[in-house]
């Protein structure tokens, strides 16, 4: 008498894009006439860029021919790739070993799979608001606990709210994992190095790890704002960092990730190398290596001429993510992130609810944002606008919210 | 003071082919201008197919125009290739829902997240021997517990011999999950209907769950051997089928599998739909979707031209099958498998352990095949070889064993 694994029935009922597109396809249902505006989504619109396209095409074309087919390749990703991404630190005068570098499908994999190599009874400490995956995966696994209003009970929630600029204060008990994102998903902060190193300290002392999600760290402005974590000072003890490829170079749908887990991290029960060893043991246990297609088009990515094509590419979103900030503001409303960081973070009107906000601005407007607290309580009131879309359509839903959404 | 996962402890501490790699690179560097022939893994050798490869070319073509550039896809899998899977199914007289198909980046990849959906305390039961997979995932799970002279003491060992034909007796005690592999890795054996209603009735019975792995189903030659454990009556009540396009398609490096969960599937706690629900949730909260240029080569695969192109490959592994087997016979030895599958079973000569021959055939004929004994107990005193593997290759690897190994 099998039982099913009853972690998931803590899960509220949905996941958050499905209640978003169930709503979209109710509104359009009724209204089958009216275009609809999508800003809710973080997921590129924009073609490859030629290098980049080539790269992947390359990949293919290898796979035509005996002398250069390749199958299975290497768990941890192709060798040629897993020193490039060595390389893409190393020019940020940050030392990171070719071994140190676990290739993947996509950082959401790699942010859902990561804690499975730490002891169950393991605390976790997030971000409020924060990517429903952090949570959602350590509930699965029976870290998270009861669900009650919108908190799961086992969970440590590190509130990021305009009275600290969304940078999240220290958990207040002991946390075992921290979850942290900068350039930061939903709420657009990227967090500068003190802000970082005050976590670094942090988890050195409380002998904890930190998974630092970076995908968003290509598009970071200002300078002086860390783009890999590993430029605080005795974070390479502490920190698994995970990257992708996915906003950056259009690979969204193309799939291909990274995670960075040092050598010298260390935990209580793990000396130097061990949690290396125990994520080399998960990925050639459970994955089977990235696509050797999607790789191919990695290593383009990170030639001197995929850089460019990223730039550009970036340039394009961040020129979006500007676009909606001016058009929020003039609006009147308080708006943040946009500026290191492809999303936007807006307080509701009214302190309307979020989930109401998203309905007032489907039907008004006909554009489809994602509620705050669809990140957690601390995003109730807010409303998350993403920069990845097409030009004329990013233009014309902030004409549509400007011009026909009832304040 | 975050501690790791301790169950990862409990895993014996390589894994088969890490092993058999270091024990080829220590004799690589000892005897450097001698010429290997691998017969060890089970990876794809030969170039794809020209109507395979245009497919992933047209996928990666989609993404260099906005039209049809895309970004996230479903992370079921995109609808074409979840209703071109369920027609492969119709078309062997078997009724599956798009929606109980779950496109997935392979196999391996199922086979070792699947049982994360059921409660941890599940008792699990495999064939022996059995591809690692199925049981270092559960042991890391914390369903194997200690490992004595090779055995997990937690989980139920079902042995594969001659003396049964290597179809698995059912597990003397209740099993939760039962992981069967048809046509078998490493033993090379199809189980018949028969033999798979034997299984199903006592899943049905015992309110069970049947992972049934069907990788290999593409190279089943005897007419009546069922392609899927869904031509059994009932088996939808009890029964996750995985599939994959790596070894038909060469698709191994691509990354491009399947799972089938039926919405009839019912357990103990969880009526019909509950299973299926939760491997959606799982699939959606873990994973990001197969890369999109795998899903359009997949596509072509199922096309009419592309079955052509899959037998031929098929039928050209199939050849190399028949090549080693027949050597391995003129040789003296036992061998088994090779008729449905494309692995050959062979009893090692006398009696020796499975390292020790896997030793004396490096050494005496520079043939590498991999040690029975890596997939289990019951694999001790046995070797498989594979016949995935370039013509010429197999071939001089067959004659080299006839005429250099000393017996």
């Amino acid at each position: 008498m099998v039982k099913i694994n009853r972690f998931y029935d803590l899960l509220p009922e949905t996941y958050l894009f499905q209640e978003v597109n169930r709503r979209v396809k109710t509104f359009k249902a009724a209204n089958p006439d009216v275009e609809i505006f999508r800003l809710g989504v973080g997921n590129t619109t924009e073609p490859l860029k030629p290098i980049t396209a080539d790269g992947l095409a390359r990949g293919v074309q290898k796979l035509r021919d005996v002398k250069t087919y390749s199958g299975y390749g290497d768990e941890q990703g192709n060798e040629a790739l897993r020193k490039a991404i060595a390389q893409y630190y190393n020019e940020r005068q940050v030392t990171i070993d070719p071994l140190e570098v676990f290739v993947s499908d996509g950082a959401k994999c790699d942010t859902a799979n990561l804690s499975s190599i730490f002891d169950i009874g393991s605390i976790v400490a997030v971000q409020d608001p924060v990517y429903p995956v952090y949570v959602d995966t350590n509930v699965i696994a029976g870290r998270g606990g009861r669900n009650i209003h919108g908190r799961h009970m086992g969970i440590l929630y590190m509130p990021c709210t305009p009275e600290n600029n969304f940078a999240p204060s220290l958990p207040g008990l002991h946390a075992d994992l921290i979850y942290l994102c900068s350039p930061n998903n939903p709420t657009g902060t990227a967090l500068n190095k003190e802000q970082l190193k005050v976590f670094v300290d942090y988890a050195r002392a409380q002998k904890s790890v930190i998974i630092f999600d970076a995908a968003y760290e290509a598009f970071i402005r200002t300078p002086g704002i860390p783009h890999t974590i590993y430029e605080v000072e005795g974070s390479e003890e502490c920190t698994i960092e995970v990257n992708s490829f996915s906003k950056s170079a259009g690979f969204t749908g193309v799939r291909l990730g990274w995670s960075v887990v040092p050598k010298k991290l260390v935990v209580e029960d793990g000396g130097p190398g061990k949690i290396n060893a125990l994520w080399n043991r998960r990925q050639t246990t459970f994955f089977n290596g990235a696509s050797n297609v999607a790789q191919e088009g990695g290593l383009a990515v990170l030639t001197e001429e995929g850089q460019r094509e990223v730039k550009e590419l970036v340039d394009f979103y961040m020129g979006n993510a500007n676009i909606i900030r001016r058009g929020l503001v003039r609006t009147g409303f308080e708006v943040y992130g946009g500026v290191d960081a492809p999303y936007l973070w807006m307080k509701t009107p009214q302190e309307m609810k979020s989930w109401d906000f998203f309905d007032k601005l489907l039907q008004e407007t006909h554009v489809v944002g994602t509620p705050g607290v669809g990140f957690g309580s601390e995003g109730e009131g807010y409303f998350r606008f993403s920069g990845f879309q097409h030009r004329d359509i990013v233009e014309r839903a902030v004409e549509s919210i400007q011009n026909k959404l009832r304040l």
